[in-house]
């Protein structure tokens, strides 16, 4: 018989060795521990004062976790696979330690609320580091977007050249997705932030306790107001990779970009080389792989949001083994993000910009024939009229090999007598970005505007 | 040279037919009629405040667009696939009657910031309908568990009977998740109900357009602030998307449990027939088929949210054509997510329970060997030991084919002298319930409190 | 009582409104009512030879379905959704037409078998018809691929300029993945092409059925050799669906990179207008609608991987209502992977390529890098060294602003006193690709070599 | 400046430390380090045959490599991440042993093809093992069914009592998944083996190389036709994921029968106590930990292929630094696939099967209703129509709370004359399952011929 178990007298044979690594967790639960004991001192400072345990319990169990905590933080703890995860390494060691008050520690709960209010306390800290990231990322964006609010670089829509935008304008986008994806990670917290501790099994304690104590030790908003919902509810762990795949979607568009903007045929800007790597062949190449690998990475997160949908279908109330298969997907999760979001604030600023490749990439693709159309409009024509004129301009100039700025006044003339001198105005880079000066818009003011806006708000964050 | 199109004068050669039908999109976009044309007076309104349309244009468009409305409301108006999309459709059709009015309409916004102005109506409406619809199912729940609040049912882990449980307390598991969902849906209205509108192509307008009050009009919270994130952001879908297959996985496992209570082995419940169906070959055979097309279609949801984050995986900004391909699975999703609720709010009203069978299936289990375990450490046994004794009784019980409170006292007494014949009060399943009397708990007194609780939530929601 | 009904005896009440709606199928599954049909008569054919039905019965069965057939071919059948699919709308109409001998048709079979079959038979069919559109898109690749053999383009690692590469050997890579998917669908295809006729409801059925005569007159290779999983695998459509994904993955790669080639920065290829869309806003656009369109359809396809695999999951046996979600995804997949298919060979047809522009990106990038390496090898440096002097070469040509075929003499042999003047015979791009001269290398020879083998593969396909 | 890399000359600054980890990947592709020296002996043998390598060399590259392996295999190799990858790792290993002759084992080839190569030996390696523990599973089930071929179970639909069945053709259903999975692994492995070496970083290379002896030394069946195809393909992982999603479906399928089947109030079987576990706190507990664990894998694995489609989608050509994404997946997906395998053979053979429960859930469910209609259909009853006369004959039997074969004689006749006194013959479980004797068809004539036919099938495997 298996003495380490905390089940045990019931069962004729032990746990075939197959299946013990097979269904043991702490291999990766353990990064919980701290966690764990956290959750644990307040049980027991919530179990003292319903009178459950005593004070000299109290006292030992405090003593004891110290030590443990600390041979864990010093690397001396020695993890056992026979007692199956974090939780019964920590109660074992605990109980070898100070005897029956450790084994009192277990009054009033299960492992099922304990695994449930460790993995909430877990991901609330791992959620407000996230935050942080962001906000990190963002700060290095607006730092980049600064110096470039009035750098003239192609606007694209279908990879081809629309209109002129500013390399500022163009990182501002980025900083509006992190925000959002700051936005979603704080509504995530309000849901994970609510303790599951004391719905025991599945059905509550027999035992005096105190949820709403407990929850105050922990800093939890609220309590789980159902026992069934507390141990069997994962909502939280998907939310947060939902939340955790749009991070990484942003950021694989941004990657998308570098990579692209870095393409000799681009020529936008150059990645620090400390970010890059070369070839084992090619001695010329210089190779954008962290921006590659977060592209890649994408998928990555992606897949653990489907595999916990998949774990979660149809699963019956309330908890089953299933549950643990939680675990990785959502360590994994943080890992990758936390270490993308760090790198990508250090390599935004490593990055050079070659405003003389974007500005040439400007004048290549018509990038000012809306506003032509516009100047046409505002001097009376319908703006489909305009449109279609216009369409005749650029025909004209893709003919003659050059841009439609390029075109003589009375050649310009013939598609409509509206046109004078002052059209060459608005023909310009620069006159067409000073135009579009509204809130949103490319121009160099307003991006000024919203870098001193994302500046306050992350100050006040 | 095809007139119809939006552009044209630069084009050689008119649109193969085979790529007309596979880039329109106006099959499905159709549904967005209603709010595209919202979206088009506001606009209209806008610009006739900023002096860029005059009064009489904005008669002639309102008075355009309301019989325009009519007509499709009616069912009377003629969709062109020529015409690509609901935009261009309804756009044509006012022109035709309106003539230069309907094309300056287009003044100052371009298709990209006007299909994500409608795309945010639709889904606005889409979230406040769903909400509404969570709430009817949650107050179907509360009806069925009210009368049900102490009807006693085995609380399964794992599939096996773990401790008794109330089926009022199982439900209300349900009305948890779902007010769950119902905040992820408000949270994410939050991001849904911000303006793209002004944005125009991707970087802004030259026109004086106020943005702010275009916003107002339309009930929007705010204005998206950068122009290229506004056209090509589809996060709103994603997360929608995403909070829809959570609703559907919750529902997917009350699925999986009235597939299951009502398989004849288990007989908790029945379903009425008229959300049933028979067998062309089985006489005898009731199939519940609700459920377990609304456990499949969990799958049908997740794989549009799977879709919609492979859509957006590293494209560069601003719009490119792919985003045409976020309307499909949006659409389905909001549909199956309206249609499920609605039939499941009906369904659970058609309900009959079995509370002979639930109480059968309780005393089969041991349901109650934790209360033994309790009553032994609140007369001093440490828990660890306590579990150890009553497993040993489990296994007397089993090998006797009996329940752990069919064993004599004296047989009882060998495993512990403390047992004493107040235990057979713990081992019955309403002394087990009745002693989990704290927030969340399974008792009756706390089950009637959470129905109390959520009454008056919805009342206020 | 509703007699439309395949059931009904048993039950009290009639199907709600809504709940027809949400059960019945027949609004997508008439499409199978060829193939319904198709098994329905062989199914005739084989009772009657069992002496089951008369001659006479199997007569008026087959003239029956043959009006039948002839009604929806011309779109005169009136589907009905109280009778739920596609199979009990043409029984009914069928005993309708011939009374007895129609009800006679299900002896020995069940929906259960018959829609599986049913199934079968469709993407059986479709198969086929997508390896046809496979080997056409092959077709188009190599036609383009031809004229192109030696073409000079860079080829690209990371984005980045690797080594010359011709433009035929970049569209025989796709050539070759297209392979890859003919022979996934025809492996796939030996799955599907098994009779589940016969299981009946799930248990096989009471009547002298002869299985494997069914199976030769409907072309099937073999009977499914178990009862329970022949009614409940759908393993067929997720293996199809797999399939299809990465036919929609080569496909959003090819699409990428057209998309890339045709941004005005690159400019290697032209799409022909007819493949192409404008912008209602600015006039000089000409977007590559349907690569993109490709491109996000990658998502939708693997998507309906998704919903098929999570709606599998942990189903028991055997048949469960679950099962009719498969229906939806699996024909979007094949709608979807037809039309791209079909589009994609035109599109191919319809590119120009402009080889200067392409020559000028290899120029750019120190593409024979690699050449000099192996040029040093060759006189015997150890690759490692090699590749240190050429990578020293580079930075000073990339100093200089030169090729490194631009670098004199006495500046080369600085590096090292091996290089002489036959250097630049390898230093060209043309002298790279070929040198490239081995099986599945770049050199034009190869790429003339492959095209001819792929060619008398399709020409026997 | 790091000596220790692969590229340097022209990098201005070392990858930072941050990157470094971010980008390494030996921590995780180490395991392949015996099919990276496998690939690179063999390229060295092809190089001397060639003359490209001495003799010499070769020698000194075998005995190197020898002395690498044994490093390995006794786990006294040293891994440094700022060698990146385990291909550098063992590169510069040799070179530190041999000298100039490692470096020249790098002549004609590049870590693109190298790479490809060693992960196309590991899976081929992997297939082969899986298909084994495949084949040792479907023994494990025959050898469960045998003794089973005439258990009699109730057949479900919908979780609803339909037909008898026996257990043992139950069983059987899963073999014929598990036969069509290894079908599929092997269609997979073709593709597999295929030698992308050669392929250099992408072009091919300027050696002399001889590519079909490299693949015939290998093993390999064909070579790589097209060198940028050759480096940037994943299809082999992709398809290899899918396959084993398929396994993990079947197999989750399979475990949420046994974790009904074990649940008290169904009954049909036991687990050996070896692969459960009991709880806590609910000492009578006794969980089927296995198979629940297997069904939440099922995501798992799932969640793998979507992140390998999603890395692959809109990638150009031809290596990305995206792919080394593809191996996490591919790894974990080998490792739970043979694990959860292993165990599953073990745990069939740890089964009790309790028939007495299963023949009472029969009785409880109008099983043999079909029969009774189509003993009518015999005696000319059209089928729908007796059909009608079952499903009343079925609601008396409900009413009255017995089963139809406990109706008397002249109740049934009610219903129909055409009843006599033989009726009872086929109303019995055992009487039913006697005359589905095609097949595919439940009778234990067919299920002993089916698990013979399959013992012959495995023996030539």
């Amino acid at each position: 018989m298996n003495d380490n178990k905390a089940w045990s007298g019931r069962f004729a044979e032990p746990v075939a060795e197959l299946v013990k690594t097979y269904t043991a967790s702490v291999d990766f639960d353990r990064r919980m521990a701290e966690f764990d004991i956290q959750g644990s001192l307040a049980h027991a400072q919530m179990l003292t004062r319903a009178g459950v345990l005593s004070e000299t319990d109290l006292d030992a169990i405090r003593s004891g976790m110290h030590t443990i905590l600390e041979d864990i933080r010093a690397g001396r703890f020695e993890w056992s696979v026979d007692l199956e995860d974090v939780h019964m390494n920590v109660e074992k060691r605990l109980t070898d330690r100070i005897g029956d008050a450790g084994k009192r520690l277990h009054t009033g709960r299960s492992r099922n609320d304990q695994v449930a209010t460790g993995i909430r306390l877990y991901l609330r800290d791992a959620i407000d580091r996230i935050v942080g990231f962001v906000r990190g990322l963002q700060a290095a964006l607006l730092d980049l977007a600064e110096p470039n609010a009035a750098t003239v670089m192609p606007g694209f829509t279908h990879l081809q050249v629309a209109q002129p935008v500013t390399f500022g304008h163009h990182l501002l986008a980025y900083v509006e997705m992190l925000g959002r994806d700051a936005e979603r990670m704080q509504d995530c917290r309000k849901r994970v932030n609510r303790l599951p501790l004391g719905a025991a099994a599945l059905a509550g304690t027999t035992y005096p306790i105190d949820r709403h104590y407990t929850a105050e030790l922990l800093g939890f908003d609220d309590v789980c107001h159902n026992s069934l919902d507390a141990v069997s509810d994962r909502d939280f762990a998907i939310e947060f990779t939902a939340a955790a795949s749009l991070v990484m979607t942003h950021l694989s568009r941004l990657s998308e970009e570098l990579i692209l903007w870095m393409s000799p045929r681009v020529g936008f800007i150059d990645i620090a080389d400390r970010f890059c790597t070369g070839s084992s062949i090619m001695p010329q190449k210089k190779n954008p792989d962290v921006p590659e690998l977060v592209r890649g990475k994408a998928g990555r997160v992606t897949g653990h949001l489907m595999a916990l949908l998949m774990l979660m279908k149809a699963q019956p109330l309330a908890y089953n083994k299933d549950n643990q298969e939680d675990k990785e997907p959502l360590f994994d999760t943080v890992d990758t993000l936390i270490d993308t979001l760090r790198i990508y604030a250090d390599m935004m600023r490593g990055i050079t910009v070659r405003p003389e490749a974007m500005r040439a990439a400007v004048l290549q693709g018509f990038a000012t024939a809306t506003d032509l159309a516009d100047y046409l409009v505002k001097k009376g024509v319908p703006f489909r009229d305009s449109h279609e004129i216009v369409a005749r301009t650029v025909k004209l100039a893709e003919v003659q090999g050059c841009d439609i700025a390029d075109l003589p006044l009375d050649e310009l003339r013939e598609f409509s007598e509206l046109i004078e001198a002052d059209v060459y105005d608005v023909l310009t880079p620069e006159g067409s970005l000073a135009q579009r000066n509204h809130v949103g818009g490319t121009a160099p003011e307003q991006v000024r505007e919203q870098i001193a806006r994302w500046r306050q708000r992350l100050a006040h964050a």
